[in-house]
């Protein structure tokens, strides 16, 4: 991973990129007790990041001139992003799917004209399926988060922040970004490193899928064995990246994570005070936000909403439930 | 009402707006059968365009250096954009509300530090109650739209919008605003006849309120009598504005009136497809363009989503009843 790719992603994709807004609301800077700043990804074309980073992959394989047709494994977001993404070159795309994915998601996914398969999360490995799959129709695998030009697409994000960030009046902040493999995580710690060295990224997840938080304590990749239930389905992954982790482990402070119920507040709040629909995994970090967590040098903190595809009736819990 | 008057709105409070996107997804497009393109003002400051108006008066009246607070009637989106213009300007703010405002507009305004009078919607005037507080505690009114620096201000979303349409290849649609007063509409009617003539705004008003749609089709001022029950609190007005009436007849085209079901069924979609939160009343030009209303030259409607300061009962409610 190096600025070249970074930068060479950002020139290729931007006409095609939502540069998402920095939003803040005083009201929910009373309820956090300090500045709290929303980088609005949940408003980036597909409803989450994930369009960033593959949009990078795609265009720079279409690039290439040796792409017939592209394969995902993706619980939702990321197969949208790619969904869409292949729409935009011409090419077919086939998604491997979690069988208990939000139905918002595979919808979403088909209405983008992509081929769904599912598949059963805790008993099958989407990456066996998906490279069979692959090898089989002649399909490129796009991975979810462990592909350079993935990690770069989603760097964009970060090089928008840096410039926000700059105009809001804040060098010096920690950025919260909602995390499952890394990809967002380490693409934008790699941009705030070139455009904004005061801003440092901090992992956010889910409780019971704290193996970032743990490898980067422990200084080596750590997995999650067992797995609970949980609202966060865009980001319970196993295991950082083998790519992601060493950029997570050089640039990113300590990680945390979020219980469910702090996810729905923060969702709650964020419809509320923000005006914009967050879904459980893309609210970990507001939550993180919303509970103190986090060093804040110019006294705001800054927070990733990753994604707002979520089905109706959780968007509906989280707002009866933090009335 | 001057381009030159807009083009200092413009100047005076450029810095402190947010640029609101403008929205699209392929899904929403799919159900409405033809491109919508949605003016987000819901993620404006406050959570409506209001800001934009209050603004645009209060920094004008600051400059001529004869004010010490500022007195708003308002059923809660003006207020909170008042509230907080004030309120950065170092001013005390009051506030003329109806009993029934919603909740959330009412703790919004008093949240910016106004204080808040309540008054009966259906039995008193407001402006007789606004007029009278103004010369007792020597306060500045500031009209909710038929003042000439609120119009200015409202027209810099004009003036955004007239950019964006043009990069999204767009220079000839109708352009659907929510109506009440017809100071958002006669605002960037004016700002699109300056900088886009081939966008014409077009105002959608609830049903039973469509005071501006009659009136225009009259060419003269025509009053509602009725006063209907309508979850649109944020434009049940009266009837047009002395100085939004001429403006809207000389400029836009014909109007058009919605039910509160379709409002609510707008607010759902745009929660699920552009994750944004939009009350009713600023779910009606949307509503319009799900329906089918206005003229679409170049295969896009345009439609202003004007607020998202919502109880959070009546999201719910438009989430369930539009699964």
């Amino acid at each position: 991973m190096t600025p070249d790719l970074i930068r060479a992603a950002e020139a290729r994709i931007r006409p095609y990129l939502r540069t998402t807004p920095l939003l803040e609301s005083p009201l929910l800077n009373d309820i956090a007790g300090r500045r709290v700043l929303v980088k609005a990804e949940c408003l980036q074309h597909t409803g989450s990041f994930k369009y960033r980073g593959a949009k990078s992959a795609i265009t720079a394989l279409v690039a290439q001139g040796d792409c017939s047709g592209i394969l995902a494994y993706s619980s939702g977001n990321h197969a949208q992003g790619v969904a869409r993404a292949a729409q935009e070159a011409g090419l077919p795309a086939v998604i491997v799917m979690p069988k208990d994915a939000p139905a918002a998601k595979a919808a979403g996914t088909r209405a983008y004209g992509a081929e769904v398969v599912f598949y059963d999360r805790w008993g099958e490995s989407r990456e066996a399926i998906g490279e069979k799959l692959a090898t089989e129709r002649g399909l490129s695998l796009v991975r979810p988060y462990d592909e350079p030009n993935v990690i770069a697409g989603q760097a964009t994000a970060g090089l928008e922040l840096a410039r926000q960030a700059r105009e809001t009046g804040v060098e010096r902040a920690d950025v919260l970004i909602c995390c499952g493999g890394g990809g967002l995580t380490s693409g934008v710690a790699l941009a705030l490193d070139m455009k904004a060295p005061g801003l440092r990224t901090r992992p956010v997840e889910p409780e019971g899928y704290d193996d970032v938080t743990r490898s980067l304590a422990a200084g080596k990749i750590l997995r999650n064995e067992d797995t609970p239930a949980s609202l966060c389905d865009a980001i319970v992954t196993p295991q950082p990246g083998a790519l992601t982790f060493p950029i997570m482990h050089r640039l990113s402070g300590p990680g945390f994570a979020v219980s469910d119920a702090e996810c729905l507040r923060a969702m709650a709040l964020a419809a509320r005070h923000l005006k914009v629909v967050i879904e459980p995994g893309g609210a970990a970090a507001l939550a993180a936000a919303l509970s103190g967590k986090g060093d804040t040098p110019d006294g705001a903190i800054i927070a990733f909403a990753t994604g707002g595809n979520v089905d109706s009736k959780i968007l509906s819990q989280a707002l009866a439930d933090f009335e």
